[in-house]
């Protein structure tokens, strides 16, 4: 498949980059037939990795999405990665189609780099999911410290679609590469088995699934728990300000849907913790504001490589915005690593706390 | 005082409205020395309530809105009205100017009217309040049925400033009004017992206080209760998609800084109630579209005179915005009234939930 890679550059659909040497160009917008995140190097393409699309109920979701079978695999709370070894180097990029400095940085630990002396086009699609990871607050619960990565596809270079189900699993197995879990194979009418799976994963605080037919092209959608949407709004309240009221109205309504699904109705203990999903974080902010005066979250991570950090620091300061701020705290030598302190600081809602607690009349 | 109408009317912030062949102007924006909602009756000028500003903590902002003592009064949960007689006849102006056709018919069951025999130029100022309003889902919980009038002020024709506290209730007492209750006359360093006497409101549901200056165009503030703010998120669940993000957000860190004034700290029965006002709202949202593929709240009124339900239902017809649309359900003799009601459609929210429930795929 050919990308059109200098219609795009004109169209500004594309642009340059480059990461320690190695210059690339990446797609910062969708193009005919090239997803966004598609990233080239010497003619090489790493296609994007595609959008998946969400199902609100089960019931009749399923059914109108898969005609035929699919296979159930579990959605890691983390953010997106593909894995390739390019020029003679692997590197990791992100959804976007840059070159993570964090995550490249930490390939050794994250998973066994021998698989592309053997598969030299591969690009292993996953999570990288753990507290000590430089973009989300929010965690997958089974990882309790650092970062580690979940596989969960595999793509080839300049190929745009995934490997099947059972090529899949045989280079999981033969490399030792941890993967998403995968629950199996089901089909559109096996309702009460996949209820019963996703009520256990609610338990445990888990994200959610990811529906995957398998075949050239195939569907796939992805659903989540209700637990999922009650820690998306309480990681959220900081940026609270920027976000459209959609985004906790249809996380509420996920909520309501998910507990109709599964046939248990509203509960006490429910109400309470999604209340104390909104007020925890606002009144975190108060006490930091009340401290500090200005709010903010600090961020953690780890690098083998002491640039790398500092590559880490100028691609989050290209990427802030007016709303979010970000400022260095300390870089310092831990053992065989390089540990980065910074935090994220939110102006947008330190101008509203300033505002509310001044003392002065308030009038809306 | 003068009031330039003509120059009001060119500039677009001033018209011309009728009711019941009565006719009479209204300022629908500020002008200088004339607030929003003044209405104008052959020369006749009433002035317009004023905003009065909220303060989010009483530690330290009644030291540092009043230098002294102030009156402390019970703010109701309803809608504002100034009652006069124009013309030979008692009407009552909403806040925004207009007559209220519901509110003027049901006068006579709201006050004593003969005080304008005595006082023809008084304008009394107070609060509608009750379930069988046309405006608000919410009400005063200590009015169990219909509407009650809940007087706060009084003012004089062609006059914008209020008559002192003393002269105020000589008025009530001898005219025999129900009034919004007084609390006393406290200073800016009475926090104890100003806290107390909020402490009991928040615990009767009620809204909060109003704090009021003794003085000629003596400074006012108004605070409320946390119960009051969860409120606020659980009556306005079907019109989320239309406020700004602020407006959850404020009443929220309102209910944080209540907490904190009142040294009461968080509790899980308050996270429940504020997870349950998020709840509520958009669960009974869900059932009616499930079984009416439609998303709305019915009102319901009484009237004496059946063609004011009917200009009662052209002026919210007019007042509706392509956010609410307005359907009514059935206007009928009960008794002595007649009873009015109608449905507020929530077209946006039904949007959303038509799309989440489609069982397509969502992009978000």
């Amino acid at each position: 498949m050919a990308v059109d890679l200098e219609q795009a550059l004109q169209a500004r659909k594309a642009r340059h980059a480059t990461f320690e040497g190695l210059h690339y160009h990446l797609f910062s917008d969708d193009c005919p037939d090239v997803p966004r995140g598609t990233a080239v190097f010497d003619g090489q393409v790493v296609y994007g990795y595609p959008r998946i699309g969400r199902i609100l109920a089960l019931n009749p979701a399923l059914a109108e999405q898969f005609a035929g079978p699919f296979w159930m695999e579990e959605k890691v709370d983390g953010y997106n990665v593909r894995i390739a070894r390019v020029q003679g180097r692997a590197v990791a990029l992100t959804r976007g189609g840059f070159i993570c400095p964090f995550t490249t940085d930490r390939l050794s630990d994250l998973m066994d780099l021998s698989v592309f002396d053997s598969e030299p086009d591969l690009v292993v699609c996953g999570e990288v999911a753990g507290p000590d990871n430089p973009y989300l607050e929010s965690s997958a619960p089974f990882v309790a410290e650092d970062v580690q990565l979940f596989v969960f596809d595999f793509m080839r270079r300049n190929q745009a679609e995934f490997l099947p189900h059972g090529r899949k699993h045989a280079l999981l197995e033969r490399f030792g590469l941890r993967s998403a879990r995968d629950f199996g194979r089901f089909g559109p009418h096996d309702l009460d088995a996949i209820r019963t799976i996703l009520r256990e994963l609610n338990g445990q605080m888990r994200e959610g699934v990811v529906f995957k037919e398998d075949a050239p092209g195939g569907r796939r959608a992805k659903y989540v728990t209700s637990n999922s949407s009650i820690s998306d709004i309480r990681t959220t309240a900081y940026s609270i300000l920027e976000l459209p009221p959609e985004y906790f109205i249809s996380r509420i309504l996920r909520l309501v849907l998910f507990l109709d699904e599964q046939g248990l109705g509203r509960s006490n203990v429910l109400d309470e913790r999604l209340g104390a999903a909104f007020m925890d974080g606002l009144a975190e902010a108060l006490r930091q504001f009340h401290a500090e005066r200005k709010v903010y979250h600090t961020f953690r991570c780890r690098f083998r490589e002491r640039r790398n950090a500092q590559h880490m620091v100028s691609h989050l300061k290209r990427a802030a915005t007016r709303h979010v701020h970000l400022s260095q705290r300390s870089l310092r030598r831990e053992g065989d690593y390089w540990v980065l302190e910074f935090d994220r600081v939110y102006p947008t809602l330190n101008g509203l706390l300033q505002q509310l607690l001044s003392g002065g009349l308030m009038f809306d």
